[in-house]
């Protein structure tokens, strides 16, 4: 298999590497995929995150396997065991199921070009996203985002966080405000860390400061991701994203989700079709907390289409009209 | 002075000892303050919190000071620092100021008395809020509460917490779901505490899981503390509070603010008049953000009395009619 490099993965001759996201900001870990328990763990782990980069990971690790000689029955078990390392995300059944699809008509070798292709094709995806994008960030734009959308979540520059990106290139001079994101922290820990490296204006807030940033006409625009978005433009994203919608709608702000299409999940109708993970309570509850105090920790919520002000995907920005008109629905 | 205990302040032969809440749950820690200024840093450093609270604290340390011997002049002094220890809760500069009033109309030999009966009146308050709040709750309501409001925050029972747990006495038994309460994680370290303590059945949740809980039509009615209020209803809070009114107007949802009235300050018309306390980046930031990080971190928000369903005061429950036609104005 090719060298390849990104911002968060990487695969030399030793295989595939992983940055360790849970140890950033203050330390670049790179941790190697020995085997492919190894990555479906660092999913389960968080270690590896992202929606299209779970999906860029899992597509490497099993080119890598393959072409390592992994055998067709060895490549069948992995695959499953990937596909089920988190529920939500689809571009990890997605991709997953391209590979499984390469490998059934064209053999395991098939499986090397496929994940190249499959990277390279997510690097392009977040380009397209990020310019039709950044034609709605105008000129010294206030915007919020949530979670961490960037060069650590795909292959590539990021969805939302790639469209702010590529506004600030196009010297749009945006101040992003980051929600901080609990409670795995994505916005204090990773998206701040994307931002000063890219050298644009930031600031962190608790994401119950939101709403009040809003009330102050300190906030213009919110940008978000998706881990899946139903035909009729309902999505999940990291918890919170909801909240952000419902106080958008309120103050009549711009509610944006950027999403390359392949997050759309045509056997999904509506947001209710979306299972949501749950996980344990000892995230929320970390060093502070009792350890036998009740939590409920969903990982996503449920943004209902009427709340979306545009999709911004790779193929265009789709508005509610496109979107009850089925924009969502083909091909 | 008489020896006097409440859940976190208490008074004996050797000073004023207050209850080290940053170190709840894990560590029941009781400070002695030696001196005034030592509760001056005790109540920046958050170690004693709770606007009602905070005013009880100072008024016993000054109690206990002129009973132990301190000059008039010295008292001044003393009084002038507490005073400006946090500038938003009201309740800490009415205290002082009643404790002034009082050495100046009577000596500093009044200050014991004087604290004895500020101590005994909120209790006294909290008792008729609870009784008050508590008509609003129905069987088995699901409620949702913000910060800590309870016996960590008063001398008594507490405000809106002080409204659930006589309702719970009254075996109305209610679910409370506890915001987390960033950045300082009031409700995840001491409203589950106290929850926990008195029995009754509750689930911590992260701030931005709370618009998720209202969509799946699991909360009944929101229920918070004030620090201040202004004489039109509009009122400042513990940051996070303005986003859940909006999330309950935007939800259909009763959202009551409940404190005592003497939190009602009559020098401010409307909410843009009450100051906002901007506190450290590093309460936010913690172990897991980059130092330079730049960050927002105001104390409280303003909530304007429009969505506000009822003000739960020690004198009743006021609509917003009532507030309207000037419930919040008279003495």
């Amino acid at each position: 298999m090719k060298p390849y490099q990104s911002m968060s993965v990487r695969v030399d001759g030793e295989g595939v590497w992983i940055l360790d996201q849970t140890r950033l900001p203050h330390e670049e870990l790179w941790l190697r995929c020995a085997s492919t328990p190894d990555l479906v763990r660092f999913i389960r782990e968080l270690k590896v995150r992202g929606a299209p980069l779970i999906g860029v990971s899992a597509a490497l690790q099993l080119g890598w396997r393959s072409g390592n000689g992994a055998s067709a029955d060895e490549l069948e078990n992995e695959m499953a065991a990937l596909r089920e390392a988190r529920p939500t995300a689809v571009n990890l059944m997605n991709a997953v199921d391209r590979m499984k699809r390469a490998m059934r008509e064209r053999g395991p070798a098939a499986l090397v070009r496929e994940a190249e292709d499959i990277c390279s094709e997510d690097a392009a995806l977040c380009e397209r996203m990020a310019m039709n994008g950044a034609q709605l960030v105008e000129k010294d734009d206030r915007l919020l985002t949530h979670c961490n959308t960037g060069g650590l979540a795909t292959a590539g520059t990021g969805t939302a966080l790639g469209v702010i990106v590529e506004a600030a290139r196009q010297r749009k001079d945006p101040h992003v405000y980051v929600d901080e994101t609990r409670p795995l922290l994505q916005g204090a820990r990773l998206t701040t860390w994307e931002l000063a490296r890219h050298g644009i204006p930031h600031t962190l807030i608790c994401d119950n400061m939101a709403a009040s940033l809003m009330q102050a006409g300190k906030v213009d625009k919110v940008f978000v991701g998706a881990d899946r978005i139903a035909t009729n433009g309902d999505f999940a994203n990291k918890i919170g994203t909801y909240g952000l919608a419902a106080l958008c709608k309120f103050h009549g702000l711009p509610f944006y989700v950027v999403a390359p299409r392949t997050t759309i999940d045509r056997d999904c109708a509506s947001g209710s079709d979306i299972p949501i993970e749950e996980r344990g309570a000892q995230e929320v509850l970390r060093d502070w907390g009792k350890a036998d105090t009740p939590v409920w920790n969903p990982a996503f919520d449920v943004t209902p289409a009427d709340l979306v002000s545009a999709w911004v995907l790779d193929t265009g920005v789709f508005t509610r009209d496109d979107v009850r008109n089925g924009a969502l629905v083909g091909g």
